[in-house]
């Protein structure tokens, strides 16, 4: 199945646009979980997964916070994969971008090795980046059109506006599978590009401890077609509490944040 | 000890600036490492290193290559890093490129969990990709400013000339360790990037299966209190032969190639 199909039908059955980022950091990993459990970044995203699994439309696993903790990372970053419902797509977090021959590799890791949905990469290398991963069809690439966070005005939302080359670039290589990643923090950029993009799915990072307004997202990210977006919040519903309650507190901050955004829909 | 004197110091010991890219590509392991050894590239590097290590300035594992294996191919990976002596710089080729939180934590994972002297890196996301590394002094960060392949010039080297943002904002930052990823397969840009940054090392991928020319970057690349480049060469030595004799030939390909690169000194 395409990513888009199964990203629209989670969607409607759970009602959310909300993806849950993994980015299980082992130092914020409850203590007793620590004290109790081989592999703990493991046991702490099972716990995360089985209290959110009928409120969220992806899982985002952050690839840094799993090779951080080097083989026993990988391995719960496997189990994880292997973990979640297969009606809920996965997209990694791992913003790759590289020559030909290495980005093939890349799709090989991510796509079949590990069996994720999706992975975020960076276009800065141009069509190589994603021409590579043309094969994998039903896969989808979210590529860095604009990204969430301060320094985006370094080169991506400077006075050249690299952000809307990437856009048009999306259109001229022509692969139904490509979105983008476009920051909540961004203003009428959004608009902007989703006029570029139309029928792209955005991932939406930003909100929560970034401060990405979600009224402004919600008004000027959505696809006329479908929602077309997922809107990602990692460290607000992870570590919402660091307390045995964790789990619960993480399915109780998905829901209101499903909320908050299903209030604009 | 910095990176650059590492580099220096190796450099000048076994006259070289040859940096030994080992993309260790499983598929191409010669068939009789793959029967007899439980961990095949990490055999193979093994070989390769102990062939080669009076040769070279520097070595380069590609990380695509080794998380394709999973958990197995990071253990190579590992071990890799641990047999290669400790005077020769390592470069992790990994182009990663994120906001704070997550560049800090792979700053950790390569600098301390895999415990390499380099990284390259992707500046697209500004100065927060560098930012979170400031603390890691002695180690050094290869920036991409202009690289070897063809569609470089989507993005890098369109008419609006990204790559030399990219320098000015290096300059910016004042960081005394980064350097860039500067492709062999260009031309009079890699005077104009050296004229921009006089004093950053310049990892050059490009020579060999790319076709770039190595007579251009010696006259315009070496810098001019110190070499100040190592050019890397990955499939055209390590796969130089594909029989029981592999390791002898990579030897014998970096020493042609550190001939050919040491006749423009």
């Amino acid at each position: 199945m395409k990513f888009i199909e199964k990203l629209n039908a989670i969607s409607k059955k759970n009602s959310s646009l909300v993806c849950v980022g993994l980015d299980s950091d082992f130092s914020r990993i409850p203590q007793f979980i620590k004290d109790k459990y081989e592999n703990p970044i493991w046991e702490f995203n099972k716990r995360i997964i089985d209290a959110t699994k009928d409120q969220v439309a992806a899982y985002k696993p952050n690839f840094a916070f799993y090779v951080s903790q080097g083989e026993m990372g990988l391995a719960a970053l496997r189990k994880t994969i292997s973990h979640i419902p297969a009606e809920i797509p996965i997209i990694l977090d791992v913003k790759v971008g590289d020559i030909g021959n290495t980005m093939e590799m890349y799709g090989k890791s991510y796509f079949e090795t590990y069996e994720v949905d999706a992975i975020t990469a960076n276009p800065l290398m141009g069509f190589d980046v994603v021409n590579a991963l043309q094969k994998f069809r039903d896969k989808y690439i979210f590529l860095l059109i604009l990204t969430s966070n301060k320094s985006n005005t370094d080169f991506l939302n400077d006075e050249d506006e690299l952000f809307k080359k990437i856009c048009e670039k999306i259109n001229q290589w022509g692969m139904d599978n490509i979105g983008g990643v476009v920051g909540a923090t961004n203003g009428d950029e959004i608009q902007q590009i989703r006029n570029l993009l139309p029928q792209s799915v955005f991932l939406i990072p930003g909100i929560g401890a970034q401060g990405g307004d979600i009224g402004n997202v919600m008004k000027n990210a959505v696809a006329k077609n479908f929602p077309g977006i997922v809107i990602n919040s990692s460290r607000s519903i992870i570590f919402a509490d660091s307390g045995k309650d964790f789990a619960e507190a993480a399915r109780e901050a998905t829901i209101k944040l499903k909320g908050e955004i299903n209030k604009y829909l």
